[in-house]
């Protein structure tokens, strides 16, 4: 890590956007430790620029959620883990757009949580982004009432190639990653899948300038983003479901419903990380995450939920996750902003 | 506000704690504006001083989550919000408990998610409090790993007498509160309940040294406390689940099952909330509470599970909750432990 | 057995239906292997006669889904098994009638499901019940279509009081029983509850001239009933949940949130009741029942969702249940049918 | 249909076995109105064939649950319904086998319902079938126990490709079909998909000598299968979910998680199906469905769980579904048989 990383332009044409994980060719091939910079599309594919354009007239399902990829990462194999680490995530444009969708979002009934009453109105909101300011502006559609909440850019969307030849929408999340809309996506965050086809084949997308936990309605402060990522590669360690890795903490996702098994599947990989990191056994780390963890929705809206658990890393001390992978690149991350 | 608030001693005779919401005849009646003075036992009744005493071996069903009180408040009747504000919740020892419990709990199979396997290991875990250094002390059962946790004392239970007549165990959470087992229950934060029976029927116990989000293995740092809380009516302004409000957030609970229904009716209640106070129509709360919102698991492991959504008072300008009763009560409060 | 039944007439005065299970004093006491005859109101109290009465109207919660009862049951412990075996059940008026209810019901929207919907319509319809040919009448509310369908009584709630000194709602299903909503429940069918109280205190109520499984829109054909059981004893033997008997099927009810919890638990009864009368090991159960059992839906819009866990009886060869309970009580009820 | 049917027999070569729906070429192509002759090996690809051979060593992810196909059916495009009658399913070996597999199946932990319980022991068993006395036969892995269940052959999986080019695992129930598991598929049985891809691409496998509802312990008497099944198009009519019809019943299906949303798609669509047939209004169907209507459970085990929603054909008078496809298609098949 001496030397300057490699950077590499990840092409985003929107003729090349990809839907789904899984299948498709590598639009770009790159080494690990390598410094990614992408743009990425909104996930109406940026058809959605006011209150007249009602997602459902203007954008044609399955054309949903276009991600940027798929990278491939020279020498990932199964087995491994792959760290994809948010160096920075700049929104693109200075507005971005919410919307309710019908039959979608929490408080409504939907396909699944299937019910007789027709949809809730189709509604969108625009935002103004201020990067300078660290704002986005909600306006009430009645008018009347303006706030300023403060900009805090993700990504929804990041994944593999799922396991097992599968090829899924890039709008439902997985043991592979892919639309997990949790707002810990953030820059300064690192997020850990295990790898399942040659090439990882690593894509992302869904840019938030913010976002609530549970994305109740269903839709983000949805825009476009300038992202950096910087990846690497830790031979034979695959987490049985993306991790994520802050200065501060140790994070598990679970991705299932009912939303009590994305709390099962996330605590109980916590549990185990925390076991392995501190050496405990099983029952002793079940303890501590119970009492030290935190455990905040991430979305209640998508095809599976994402329910999050964490843990402060200074509870368990001197532990460092993945041999210090994070802290590298981390500090990868700074020597490019440094140099930009 | 400007006298001196009437200082209550709630009686905590073993002999009468409560072990259910609604029946029995009140300890004491005060009136509304009263600071009240409490002491309550562990959930175990104290009865789980050590490693060797297993929780299903040293308490008796239904002899469990005993709770001090029922309180009656004077001139508390049936559609009145009930506020009750944190003073103070102040470890009554220098040591708390947790432990795993036959078939309860989250990562567990139970007599509800009803499975073959027989029960995990009963196991107990004694934690030192230092109120002074702020910290509870885990330490692995197996030795060797030691860490000093956050006091962050909190109650676990507290609520009213249901509605239509039930009486409901202690350990059950519900929307007459009970067992909602939130951390975000600490000092400095006021509960607000739809009363349903004359004198609202208050009662509390289950302190926690602290507790994580979730409370994952199903026990939390389980103390008895010394507790101070000041209770306050708002006439016909009962709420349709138990809100919080502390200086900086408004709060909504669901509790229900699956989680994802715990999910919707805090978040459909933060919603209307929001409305109410902002004067915003039901979709443009819906979108401001998606975006601004937190919402972190309180208790998956009870017979209903909770969430909380959360919203930044902030957010919302100027708006009073409850035409300011929390902040009079938080100076009440004040006031007390200034002249205490 | 030999000598003539006890014949006992319980009161049905609607001063004194119950609301609730747990509380109250009994209507009267009864000696095991008496046969108690019953008059039954309808959920709605009676109140509901026609379109024009919409339950949210003409019916005031609590008062809602009237029990007569409880009947003591003499020398019932807590920790015995009291079996309840219907003799018959017909209808005390040749109408039913049937509707749907604000936010109650499978496909809608409810107060756990909660979201932003209007409520769906509220309609009544009425059925004529034929008890010679055997009918009841559905006329589809706009008219032009009539079909008959099968009458086949059954009682939607029957229950002791419940456990651990709680008193539930009549509308409430649980392990006391109560409302479990299963069209399992007809005559011919022995029920066998847990007994928690002295006497056990047995109450019924919320007659269906007939009803689809699962209860989709939240209420069956509902009616007026006269019903015959009779009752028996056997010390000690309480199940872990309420226990159906019929001649050809062993059925076992579960009782929860979600549904899969409700279906776990009545498999997971089933498995150790098959386990048990047939000297199985829990897998060799485990595996009959899984290839053998039946799974339908009793209520999937109540507090608790209830599914049935159904085993013929010939699977079992020559296993008698309880010791021939069923089969005496069958025969009981044959001879008060003659003597009648 | 007044001349001979087409009969194709379809290659089925371990070589060429699928382990998805979507993706690949299809083995042959058939017009509509031909009769397929095809074999399915078991759900283990044959692998266990007695006690020794425990699923998670003789067998390899993701070499679960072969199917036969895809056979492309000329004309096919999306939006229309594609029927398939099920002629005949007959067991092409005399023994079948379950298993229980490691955190696999409804009464155990999972990886979904993640848990801290190490696996339930797994356990083969061998069922000896005959086909001339109709039975199937269970012993206890201990022996002692012996009884002969009734032979009542199915497929637990049949499927289409899925829609937005997604290629999902064969063991994954869905919208496209897939492994729904439900015993109501067999012989006389015509079941109906929406079509999403030129040619349909049907496909099947993992027959049942039968199979309780809920398929409990995960997996059903699984064996290999001659089966023969007639196939045919309704241009334009592609139902939401997956639908059966029989001579007596209609069928609904859903396939979701948490259960009672696998229960509202079943019922939503069948309140539909039945508003269309009858001509009635959402709110008459609701009600006919819900006093006439049966809600067996399919799988509580699969990826996603399976719930039947079931009306009896004469409810409904002469209405015909699709035109009476399934009628002409039983026809069909008994003129088949016997031809054969």
């Amino acid at each position: 890590m001496n030397t300057r990383p490699q950077v590499v332009p990840v092409p985003a044409d929107p003729e090349r956007y990809a839907y789904s994980f899984g299948g498709g060719s590598p639009v770009v091939t790159v080494e690990p430790g390598s410094v990614l910079e992408l743009f990425t599309e909104d996930c109406f594919g940026g058809r959605v620029r006011g209150p007249a354009d009602l997602p459902s007239q203007v954008c044609a399902f399955p054309y949903l959620n276009p991600v940027t990829g798929p990278v491939a990462i020279a020498g990932a194999e199964p087995g491994d883990a792959l760290a994809v680490h948010f160096i920075d995530i700049a929104p693109a444009r200075d507005w971005g757009v919410s919307s309710t969708f019908p039959h979608f979002g929490a408080l409504t009934a939907t396909h699944t949580t299937a019910m007789l009453h027709p949809a809730l109105e189709e509604r969108v909101w625009v935002y103004d982004l201020d990067t300078k300011a660290g704002t986005c502006r909600f306006e009430a559609s009645g008018g009347g009432f303006t706030v300023d909440l403060p900009l805090d850019p993700m990504h929804g969307t990041v994944g593999v190639a799922p396991a097992a030849g599968e090829r899924l929408m890039s709008i439902s999340p997985g043991v592979h990653g892919g639309n997990m809309d949790t707002p810990e996506l953030r820059a300064g965050t690192t997020v850990w899948f295990g790898v399942n086809v040659e090439g990882a084949m690593l894509a992302l997308g869904d840019g938030h300038a913010r976002q609530g936990e549970g994305e109740v309605c269903g839709t983000a402060v949805e825009t476009a983003m300038n992202t950096v990522v910087a990846v690497d590669l830790v031979k034979g360690a695959a987490p049985a479901v993306p991790r994520l890795e802050s200065d501060e903490f140790l994070l598990s996702t679970g991705h299932a419903r009912p939303l009590e098994d994305a709390f099962r599947i996330s605590q109980h990989d916590l549990v185990r990380w925390t076991a392995d990191l501190a050496g405990l056994d099983p029952l002793d780390a079940y303890q501590l995450v119970s009492q030290a963890g935190l455990a905040p929705a991430a979305n209640v809206c998508d095809s599976q939920y994402t329910m999050v658990a964490k843990l402060p890393k200074r509870v368990l001390g001197g532990a460092r996750a993945y041999d210090g992978v994070h802290d590298r690149l981390r500090e990868l991350g700074a020597e490019y902003l440094r140099g930009r």
